[in-house]
Order: structure tokens, then C-alpha cells, then sequence
């Protein structure tokens, strides 16, 4: 008899090395998970319908589709986004997940990267609309300002949210945004935005071997998850908390210990209030 | 007949593995440079008096003595800082440099080390001004956030300047806040305050390879350093511009290249204005 464990959602990243998607899958929900989230290039691999029907089969949510964006770098960004848009309606995503981009090929200039994604953004969101689908702003580390997205705060996301108005929203993501001095009044301002559409965990570790693939299963860093959670539900976020970990380490590992793994510290480290 | 290279400053770190202390001013001056930051561990190897010396008889100036801080996981940071404070008054530094401490050990407590860093700040305060030696706090980037300094935006320093009065001031750095999508903003207010006390500059590499000392050759990466030193010349600030590189890659080439490369890029990449 598998034990539920409402809450916890994973991220499919987390699994990429471990199984195909339907064998991770089919793995989440041997140990009582309900929700995960898919990337567009399980969906390229293996078809958006069968990917709806192993999700449905496997009465899993599909918490967010992973994931829109790159303004900044793709010649064809609106077409690809919109595209991403549809392919997360037909899997029945909660919301399409939005990296935007980083600084264009050869270019220094932030300032217009940022000019660029805010242009995106409000070229795609008429498409996203129509379709009822939300649209989530992932402010990334700083780190990744260069190369991945130039949007680095929770406040830099929700000016952005302000000014495109409905349909957007952010999210929250430990790893990204732990370090933030304005990280209480931030995520209260997203609460009372009704902004916030997820809630992804993975630790920081110290020392971080390697800028992007050496994310911490939670409790191996140096992240207060509770202290994070409680302010995302005290903002009125009840949604699950999805973890997100890119990390040679853990892909080296077999799949189940992985999610026993993140099943043990989730229930220990990250919820607001024990059950 | 050496060329002088007004407005260029050299943080002796970036040349530690090539010389020693007197070796590396004798560099900096045999290439027309007439600043640098020593670090505290030179001084105790050295000799404080022998230090002052060894400056006085190249024409250097001390832009700054790097490095107090460490309120939050030093057990004598007052004492110690106490130290640097008469230190940097000793060779005649223009201020003291304060990388202020990341996490207590074992603590998950980002917003309680803050609270550390600022009590530890105006316990030190008094003591700075008696003896006329200015405090800079410089903001480190959030990667440094755990292990170095919980200070990791402008705005955050800038705060902490504004509660604490006169005396403390701050160092902008461009590996630490190029990111900052609040930049622009919070270097106007650093000069309206009168707070600039230093320009660090180092490039961020793409990619970067290690958290610590990867950091690039100005050019090397993908900060507009015109741009940033535009900012901070409009802001009031004309002092010069440190070089800091922590790079294994620069520490093993020779001394005299690293600084020809400095002052080359320098003159071509960073100042604000041509002359």
C-alpha cells in the first residue's frame, strides 16, 4: 500500500537521468505522488497526448510544463512560446513555467535584455489569455543573470507582473531566491497579487561545485525551508512544493532512493506546520 | 621612462602568487601605478611600519586596507576589527574594507546574521571614528551569501549606512552588483549620501568555473564597465578603479603581464570617458 504524500510535487529535471517519462513517472506515483512537472523535451520525445494519458493514467497533476521564455536569445521566441502555451494546455498544466533569457549573443548590455523580456512578455500574454493559460515568471539566481535570465528578484518579477497586469504571475524558488534582504516583503506583495503559481525547493550547498548542476536535496545547504514555506502560505500559497534539483550527484543515484529521499527530507525540513 | 596610469588602483590580491608585498608594489609603481589595497595578512607578515614604508617610498597610496568584518562567525570581531580600524590608520589607507560575514556555523538564520553584521557595525563605529578611518561595507554577490557576506545588494549596504550615520560608506564592485536590476538607482543614492568610498572592478566569466576565484580579466566577461563607471562618476565619485581579481587562471601567468593586461583593458574598456 503506497502512502500519500500530499504536498510534495516533483520536478521530472530531478529524475532526468534516472528514467524515460514514463518510467519517472510511473515512479512518482509508486511512492505516493501526485504531482509532477514535465519538460518540453519529454513532450517533443514522446507526444503531448501520450504524455496527457500517462499523467491521467497515473492520476497525476501536472503542477507547471517546464518551460517558455528565452526572450532574449531565440529568433523565434513568440512562435516557440506560443507553441509552449498550447502544448501546456493540452497536458493540462497548472502553468507554463517561464526562464526568460539572458544577455544576448555578444552583448553587455543588461539593461536591454531586460527591455527585451518585458517586449516578450507582453507580445505572448494575449495568446496565453485566450488560452486560460497562466504564465510563471521564474526570477533566477543572479548567478544566472548572463546566460539564463535576466530577471534576478522576486521584486523584479512582480514589477513586471504589475505592469503586464492579468494572466502572470512568479515562481518562488528556494534555491533562487533564499539569499534575498527583500525576500518577507516580496513574497507578501506576490500573496496579495494572487501571484504566486508554484513553489519549487532544492538546497544551497556549501561550497556549490559547480554554478548549475549541483542544486542540494533539501537539508544538505543552507536554506531554512519551513522559515520559506511559512511566509509562501502565509501569503495564501497552498499549493505543493515541487522539487527542482539539478545535480550530478543525486542523477548518479538510483531514481527511487532519490524520491525516498526527497519524500524523508520533505516531511522533516520543508513543511510550514507538522501534520 | 614609465607611464603613469592615473585613475587605475591595484588590490595586491590579485598579484599574491607572484610577489610579495614588496615585490608587488614594486611592480605596481614600475608600471605607473600609484595605488593599492594591501591586505591584512601582508601587514602581519610585513610588519605595519615596514608596510607604511615600502608605500611611502613607491608614491602609493592606499585606496583602502582589505580586509575587516566577519562579524558573524568571528568570536573577537570587535577586537579584531578594532585592530584593522588602527591597521589601515597606520599605513595611511584611505578606508577599511569589510566583508562582513555570512552564516554563524550551523545556522540556517540569514535575517538573525544580518541582524549580527549591523550590531557588530555600530559596536564598531565609535572606535572608527575617533580614529578618522572610514568603514566601507562592501555588498558581495548572493553566491557569497552563506559562506562570506550576508550583505548581498547596495540597497541592503546603503540601509545599513543610513541607520548607522556617518563614518560608514561603501564599496561597489562590479563582480558583486553588475546584476542588479536596482543598480542605476541605488548608485544615485549612494552618492547623494556621500557613501562611495571605493570602485572595485573584475569581470564575470561565462562560464564561471569556480565560486571563488574565477573571477575575469575586465573584458573577459559580460559586464559594460563604461556603463557601470559612468554611473558612479555621475554619482560624484572620481576615485579610481581597483582591479581585484581572485583568479587561479591569472595568479599563474607573470606579475608584469597581469599587470600590462590590467592597465590595457583598463584604458580601453573602463574609463567613462576617453582621454
Amino acid at each position: 500500500m503506497v502512502t500519500a504524500v500530499p504536498g510534495l510535487a516533483i520536478n521530472l529535471a530531478t529524475l532526468r537521468e534516472q528514467f524515460d517519462f514514463r518510467g519517472s513517472v510511473e515512479a512518482c506515483a509508486r511512492h505516493g505522488i501526485s504531482a509532477v512537472a514535465p519538460w518540453r523535451d519529454q513532450l517533443a520525445k514522446v507526444g503531448v497526448t501520450e504524455v496527457a494519458n500517462i499523467l491521467r493514467d497515473n492520476g497525476m497533476t501536472a503542477t507547471g510544463l517546464c518551460r517558455g521564455g528565452m526572450f532574449t536569445v531565440m529568433p523565434d521566441a513568440l512562435d516557440d512560446n506560443k507553441r509552449a502555451v498550447d502544448e501546456a494546455v493540452a497536458i493540462g498544466a497548472q502553468c507554463l513555467v517561464l526562464v526568460v533569457g539572458g544577455l544576448p549573443k555578444d552583448s553587455r548590455d543588461l539593461p536591454k535584455a531586460r527591455a527585451m523580456v518585458a517586449e516578450g512578455l507582453a507580445a505572448l500574454l494575449p495568446h496565453a489569455r485566450a488560452a486560460g493559460m497562466p504564465l510563471a515568471i521564474e526570477p533566477l539566481h543572479p548567478m544566472y543573470a548572463p546566460d539564463r535570465a535576466c530577471v534576478n528578484t522576486l521584486s523584479q518579477a512582480l514589477d513586471l507582473c504589475d505592469a503586464l497586469g492579468e494572466g502572470v504571475g512568479v515562481v518562488l524558488d528556494t534555491y533562487h531566491l533564499w539569499w534575498d534582504p527583500d525576500l518577507a516583503a516580496q513574497i507578501r506583495r506576490a500573496g496579495k497579487g494572487k501571484r504566486i503559481l508554484a513553489h519549487h525547493i532544492s538546497d544551497f550547498r556549501v561550497p556549490t561545485r559547480d554554478l548549475l548542476n549541483d542544486r542540494g536535496m533539501m537539508g544538505d545547504g543552507v536554506i531554512d525551508f519551513k522559515a520559506f514555506r511559512r511566509m509562501v502560505e502565509k501569503a495564501g500559497y497552498k499549493g505543493p512544493q515541487e522539487v527542482e534539483i539539478f545535480s550530478y550527484e543525486w542523477w548518479h543515484r538510483p531514481g527511487d532512493e532519490v524520491l525516498e529521499t526527497c519524500i524523508d527530507r520533505y516531511k522533516r525540513l520543508c513543511r510550514a506546520t507538522p501534520r
